[in-house]
Order: structure tokens, then sequence, then C-alpha cells
């Protein structure tokens, strides 16, 4: 049995059969059509070989391929600003409406004065009191349901595309690929995990249950009519940045990834964790080098780091001294978007 | 294409299918055979049923079909002690070597003499003391291989079986049924969500992954070689009981279940959750009234209630209010032991 391109993208039915078979790969139909010949494809496809190849030394049973994947700068733009930032100061002048003692109170003044300069400076302090403010404090029906209506009408600045358009296409095609070959695939963000899942099934077919992210309490309440119901609380359950991104992963799925992809030093911990595991593991950073498809950053690209996705210069050295694969969005990929 | 009872027992092979051709059912091959006929079974039947065919008002599609069983006493025996209560209580002779400064100390004394009038007195407090010195402060792996170890040989009392084969045959048919007609099945567990990890998978084929339990933090570190490892630190990310079970559901899967099964006022909350869902919900009850081949004990048996499991007359009553389905071990039941 062969397992064509296009069988890649419905996943689940060839899942049942990669097992069985092997890696789906051959040179008459490619599963990475958008990614050049180079040593990052190469990498990919002969990780998935090693794994899921039955007499090969380091193969690994179906039940425990897990791959992980950074969201932000991964697999879809960070640049100029996170999405679920712009979410946030784009509600701000809706919570102030329910919320009017909160105009005249910093950052929130700031933010509602659509001073850019001004809004540039605010601090991380200030940054976590809007996400606070505009994440928390209602029901988690209520919140998928305005996060859903913000991403069905918000569009990027330079693009001028709803933000779910400009996910990776070579990316898109590993979350296949791996899922074709029995891996199953989860996003771990530093992003809001609730916030991710509003819309991962539909753009990257990963189901909300495989979203490992930042994550908040909720609490377990009644409405007047006596039906119970989830408030979005306040209070940090997961951090899931830095170290924050093993201990996450083993909260969420109690095993270590055999593959995961990052792109700043927020994925080191998470890198660094997967390949230390036993047989053949895969970790991989994508290098924004791109300014004319995309965008340029991070020392290893000889311009200026920016305030989102810091790509360091030590994190590109410990890259290639402990067998990371850099990925260059420039020379690897041949496209960028679908 | 039929699926046979033999293909419920794979599960994974039959669910690719289950959306495209309807509930898994049929006279001459009965999908639940250790259930006598009666109000449970038909519930079961009658659910699945009306939320997997395609045609139906109250259908679900199959990537929302998710199922979530408590454990203790739900899917294995819970009396006269938790398996895991057991195990940490096993392991107070183990943690005393390593620390010999606890020999002298209560509880752990207590724990040490083997007087069993004096060990049931213990308070909550001393339990969550010991706990912590058997659950936390190793790494996870340590845990992992610990708990594996111990659950291969311990026996329990009165059946000299091991733990994990006192699991109830007609809820593992339950498990299979469901898995093999597109549903996702989770625990939902008062129970440490890494203890019961450890043998979930070839328990219940429900793998790491699909375990919300009672949760701690863990911590990434370093060995001395530089290695990097997670340690189980004694903080409580989710207590996992009550109100916990719908906010441990939220926190690990993103979705409200369809349908979901307890067997105590520990899962109240999660079954009022799930029934308060849109269209067809499954809430059921398994109420312990065979003292010949299990126990019997709650007040809906008119024998004196025990201190787990604790199935009071007000939620039976709140059960036979809402339309939750009480199961009786007794009378729904052929068999209870595989």
């Amino acid at each position: 049995m062969e397992i064509t391109r296009r069988d890649l993208f419905k996943g689940s039915a060839a899942l049942a059969f990669a097992g069985a078979i092997g890696p789906v790969s051959s040179a008459s139909d490619d599963p990475l059509p958008s990614w050049n010949d180079g040593p990052a494809k190469k990498a990919i496809l002969d990780f998935v070989h090693a794994t899921v190849t039955q007499s090969s030394p380091t193969f690994v049973p179906v039940g425990r391929r897990v791959a992980t994947f950074d969201q932000d700068g991964t697999l879809w733009v960070e640049h100029p600003m996170y999405t679920q930032v712009v979410y946030c100061l784009e509600r701000v002048p809706v919570v102030v409406k329910t919320k009017p003692e909160l105009a005249n109170v910093e950052p929130f003044k700031t933010v509602l004065s659509g001073n850019r300069d001004a809004m540039a400076k605010l601090t991380m302090d200030d940054l976590f009191k809007i996400l606070g403010a505009t994440l928390t404090g209602m029901p988690v029906d209520q919140f998928e349901a305005e996060a859903k209506e913000w991403l069905d009408h918000a569009r990027d600045a330079r693009w001028k595309r709803p933000y779910t358009e400009l996910t990776y296409l070579p990316m898109i095609e590993v979350l296949n690929y791996m899922r074709a070959n029995g891996y199953k695939t989860y996003i771990a963000t530093g992003g809001g995990q609730d916030f991710v899942r509003v819309y991962s099934d539909k753009t990257y077919c990963i189901p909300p249950e495989q979203i490992v992210g930042t994550a908040g309490g909720t609490s377990y309440g009644y409405d007047k009519n006596g039906k119970p119901f989830l408030t979005k609380e306040p209070k940090l359950l997961l951090n899931d940045n830095n170290a924050g991104k093993p201990e996450g992963i083993h909260l969420m799925i109690g095993r270590r990834p055999f593959a995961a992809f990052g792109n700043s030093t927020g994925d080191r911990q998470m890198l660094e964790y997967t390949k230390a595991g036993d047989g053949d593991r895969l970790a991989m950073l994508l290098l924004h080098d791109d300014g004319n498809r995309e965008y340029a950053y991070g020392p290893a690209t000889g311009l200026p780091d920016t305030k989102v996705g810091t790509f360091t210069q030590a994190l590109y050295d410990e890259a290639k001294a402990k067998g990371w694969i850099v990925i260059s969005m420039k020379n690897d990929w041949k496209r960028v978007f679908a």
C-alpha cells in the first residue's frame, strides 16, 4: 500500500497504517515539497525513517511517537508582535466599557490613547495587567466565542490576511508528514493554552487536548439558573516558557518528545530535554533570516534581535554544538506561506 | 463492513471507520457481554447510538467524542483502601532508609510500627505528609520505575492478585465499546496523575496523556553529567476531586465530555458538568451493592458507608432527579472481574 501526498493531508486515515508500512517518503512523492534539498529537510526525513521503520535500531512504537512544536515564530508569524498580545490590546476598549473605572488607570489609559510610542514603552508588568484583564474573569465559553470572533475578522497589517493564514506551509507539511507516520503532534507554546485551542484544530489539525500552553486556573460555579460553568481565573498554573516547557510537557503529555521544533531561547529547554532522551531524537530551530518573504532577526542573521522570538548567538552556538538542526527560512524553504 | 467484538478490543483499528459506519452493536454481536439487559446497559447503547449515528439529531463528530472515567471504585476496586495509598504506606520504610531522621517523627513512626489500629487513626494531614514523602522529591523516571516495580509484585489481600487485575470487566467493555465508536477515553481521577500513568496504557489501553489526575509540579534541572531531568515537587497544581474534576478536564482536555462515569461524591461535579452540555450526554454512577462478588457500601445499599468512595443518599437522590444512571453492580453485571 502506498500513501500518497493527498493522504498526508488527511493524517488520521493514514495513521492507522503507518506503523505497519514504515516511513512515508519516496522520490516520486515528496512529503515535504516546500522544502529545498539540504541538511534540514534531510534531517527530518532521516529521523522519521529511523524511528518508524520496524527494522531500525531506533524504532519507536506508534503510541510513543510524540512531537512538540512551539507556535509563535515556529508555526506562524510572531513579528512584530505576538498575535495574542494584539488580541489583548484590541480587547482593552471592550473591557473598559464593562469596567469604566479602568479608563483612567494605567496601563489601560495608555492603550486607549492609541499612542504607539507610549505603548511601546509599556513594561512586562503592564502587559501582565492587560493580559489578566482581557483573558480572565469570564466564562471559558465566552472567552472562546470572543477570541474566535476576533480571529475571524482581524487582519495582519502587512499581509492584510487573517492571522490564521500566516502559518508556514513547510511546517504544515512537517506536521502532516509526522502525523501520517504515526506521530502525535502537540503545540508547546508560551502563548495562552485556551487562546491557541480556539483555532488549533482548524489551523493545524491539532485538537485542543494537544495544546500545551501557558495556563491559568478556572473555577467551577453556577449561573442564576443553576447551570454549572467554568470561569477563567487570574491564577497562573503553568508558565510554558523556558524550563516551563518540559515541565508543561510532563504535566500534559507525561512523556518525553522524540522530536521538538522551536525558534527562540524560550524553546531551549524543550529542545535540550527532547535531545537528552534515548535513541534517535530530533531538535530543530527555525532561523528567521528572510526579510523579503517574512522577517529577518536574531544575531545569527547579522541583524539586530527584536523583542520577540529571541534567537541569540549563544542559542545558535549551542544548537551547532549539540546537533540541533537550524532551519534557514531563506535557504531551506521554497515557499513560506500557503 | 462489520466490526466484530474482537475488533472492539483493538480499539484504534476500528476507530478510523467508526465515524463512517455508525454505532457498533447488533443482536448477534453484543459489545457489552458482561452486562445484564436493563436500564444501565440500555442507556449506554442508546447514548452511543444517538451520538455516533450520522442521521441522529444529537450526532457528535469524531473529534469531539470525549468520555471521562473516574478510576477508584469505577474502573477498579477501591476498597478497603485506595491502591495508591497502599503504595505510599508500603514505601515509607524505603523512604526512611534514605532519610533516617524520619523514623522517630510522626506519622512515619506509626506507619513503621505496623500497628493497624494506630494507622487507622492517622489524620488527612498525616496522610498528606506520607504522600508528599513518598510521591515527591525524586526524578520522574525514578518514580515511574519504583511504582512499576511495586505494581508488578504487590497483591491485593483478599484476591491475592495484582491490583491491576482487579479492574471491572464490564467497564473495560464500556471503554472498548466507546473507543470502537470513535470516543477518546480519559481517566479523570482524584488519584495521582503520574501514578495512574504508570499502568494505564497496559491496564486500560489509555495512554499517559489521557490521564487527568491530581497533579503536582515538577522542576527542571541537571544531573552531574549535565543531563536534564525533571524532579517531582511537593507543589499541588491540581486537586482533581469534586469541582477540581471539571477544572482538571478543562486544563487537560479543553472540552466538556459527552459521557462521564463515577461512583462517589468526588465525581458529582464532573457528572453535573457533563450532563449540562448540549445534545445527548451520559452520566453514570456505579453503586457497590455486591458484597459477595466485590463490596457493598453506601447508604443506598442500606449498608454503612465507608471512608472511601462516598456514595451518599443525597448523591443517589440527585442522580435519580437529574437523569444520571445508577449502575447496580449486583444486578447489572454478569461478571465483575476478568
